[in-house]
């Protein structure tokens, strides 16, 4: 298993992902009929870093860096993390999120913020939650989950200095 | 006093309303150093609607509206609003803050979120507090204040519907 830098080519095979995740509506704030051309954008282009795990030549997960906020803000990064369906359940979030916060601290970040994290969304609550991130702000119903209509959204941060 | 939509000639009696808010830091997360074609782009052109408060054909007071997630977060806004110091004082950000939230009624979003309040910007937080606004979240030390140092933000959030 290796975490590297992303490259262009490499959205051939972080599409397949990003794809079955949007259009589930489940856990992401991305439109559910995203395009390619979108997807590449909000995940190659607009973050500062991307990276994916490979195994054998094969993408099995993916991440972006970008700053959350600018000017005031700007020590606060924001991280979005994406696991193939055929690869869920070998650690490889917990990996790209230990990776991440690495790769966080190495670039000047003092924290990092998730957003947008769907109550229902447990395992990567957890799984944050495991990982020193604390539940610090819950949005009353902002997530419009496509089975369980409309649900909390979660704030979850980390300071990242020791 | 009246609020219209903006025009892009409008920007240039908006900027230094912006010039002056973004250079001080101390409310807005933008950078201190951001150039006026920057600030355009963020007020003018990256969200869905922007609006101005204008008296004598002066416009005193600016706020824009977007969509602060897509998919399934896509039924609630995010405004922020600036005011000149030349005007303070005189119930403007309470104007153009009830007149976001008809706005955002008509475009048929269900609820507004403040996402990077001051702590420190105890006039606003208590203006949004009155208009229904509740603080949900808490960010640890995510403001960088010139001269309070690591402040916490808040998000402010409030349902729409009735």
């Amino acid at each position: 298993m290796n975490i590297r830098e992303a490259t262009n080519e490499d959205f051939d095979q972080i599409w397949p992902i990003f794809h079955e995740i949007a259009t589930a509506g489940e856990t992401y704030a991305y439109p559910r009929d995203i395009t390619k051309e979108h997807a590449r954008q909000v995940w190659m282009d607009t973050p500062r870093k991307t990276f994916v795990l490979e195994e054998h030549g094969q993408i099995l997960g993916t991440y972006y860096l970008k700053t959350n906020h600018p000017g005031p803000g700007d020590h606060v990064c924001n991280c979005g993390y994406m696991v193939s369906s055929t690869a869920r359940g070998r650690g490889l979030a917990t990996a790209m999120c230990q990776h991440s916060q690495t790769i966080a601290r190495q670039l000047g970040y003092k924290a990092m913020q998730f957003n947008f994290v769907a109550s229902s969304n447990q395992s990567a609550v957890r799984l944050w939650t495991k990982h020193g991130f604390a539940t610090v702000g819950t949005l009353p119903r902002a997530f419009h989950h496509p089975t369980l209509g409309y649900i909390d959204a979660l704030v979850m941060y980390k300071w990242l200095e020791t």
